[in-house]
């Protein structure tokens, strides 16, 4: 991948739109394009943290595992998404171990020039800010629907995330990763996600075929997740 | 309270350890100490958010509540921790409620120095940063706890983190909350936290009389619940 191109996926996040070309261009030439295999390990809890990274293709799902191997999915990390920054912040610690859910291509990117740019250039920083502070905002809304909303609310929840909130009458959407790992993500066991989204189906008229999903509306879905949730339909962070 | 003491609260904070005492002595000027009884609201989420908070007697539960009125609570903040300086980062709206859990004394300081100092100071921007980074992973470990420990181990990590690790032998410690707010805290129904409760005292010796715990040793307790926990003990992130 060439130093332009690089830039052009930086140039996606809002988190560069204070730093100048040539600080992107001096950054873009010390990227690395990684090629994934499906649960490829690109780095584990408490390794010591130099690069983060933007995944192109694919899936990362990111964890942290106790000693007797149990597993807690942080987050999945779509295409066009970077993760790996925090440490910075941190000590240079990884708080979660990362692998790819499927085959997936990621720019690895060195740490050590965001730490320089973030001396320099308040606007950066500030940037870092906001970006921090949606992340700290999406994790009080994970916490709060794992209290408030029911299981099959949940699973609502998910799919209603990935739809465009604003479309009218019947919507056809498809699961981003097998159903597995989407229970993983929302934090529960594989038979529990089966029952729920049972009930998900009956109460909303939802079919699901393989990956595929049909909804009658995106209201109706809107109307039976919602109201276990504190935040207004439609999600005002998916406009960021 | 004086401006002197007002300072004497911030300096308590590695946040503002790169602040110089201009910035610190025009910011303790413009504080105002605020006596709030039990149950009384400090704001509302989605409220426009002004100023930023330090507890300095009693409890502040932060809550996000939904139309139907089911409470999620975010946090229950300790004297010496601050709460509200997020939404500078969030179009100044508050993403939760506040209020006071047992009449406490909170010292009241506006958000808009602080934006002019991020702007002023690289340390500051830094610091904050490292503020925010603290605070994503103790969330993280929040989420994982929920999808990886049991309601008794839940419990007794929350137990384990009231009492200095190190120690030795038996140990004396207090609920520093009423457990309704505990049971809340942990996301649990009170007849949950109850049944939990029990199991947690047979599986550990532990003996409970009104708030009062009294432990065998805090490694017997370690051992029941940081199996199902992916950091190491003693929490590291308690030297902070």
């Amino acid at each position: 991948m060439s130093p332009d191109q690089v830039t052009s996926h930086l140039k996606k996040h809002a988190l560069f739109d204070g730093c100048d070309a040539a600080f992107l261009t001096d950054l873009a030439e010390k990227a690395v394009l990684q090629k994934l295999a499906k649960g490829q390990v690109l780095f584990l809890q408490q390794d010591e943290a130099k690069r983060f990274f933007i995944v192109i293709k694919g899936w990362v799902k990111l964890f942290r595992e106790t000693l007797d191997g149990a597993q807690a999915i942080v987050d999945v990390i779509p295409a066009n998404q970077m993760f790996g920054e925090a440490p910075l912040f941190l000590d240079h610690v990884n708080s979660y171990g990362a692998e790819a859910s499927e085959n997936s291509d990621v720019i690895s990117l060195p740490l050590k020039p965001l730490e320089d740019e973030l001396n320099r250039n308040p606007a950066f920083a500030i940037a870092m800010l906001k970006h921090m502070a949606q992340r700290q905002q999406h994790q009080e809304r994970e916490l709060e629907h794992r209290d408030l909303q029911t299981a099959p609310q949940r699973i609502g929840c998910f799919i209603l995330r990935l739809a465009d909130q604003n479309q009218k009458g019947q919507v056809t959407l498809h699961l981003p990763y097998d159903k597995n790992l989407v229970a993983q993500r929302l934090g529960m066991q594989p038979e529990t996600f089966s029952r729920a989204l049972t009930k998900l189906k009956d109460a909303t008229n939802m079919t699901v075929k393989g990956s595929t999903i049909e909804l009658e509306s995106i209201q109706k879905l809107a109307e039976f997740c919602c109201a276990g949730c504190s935040s207004q339909f439609p999600c005002a962070d998916l406009k960021n």
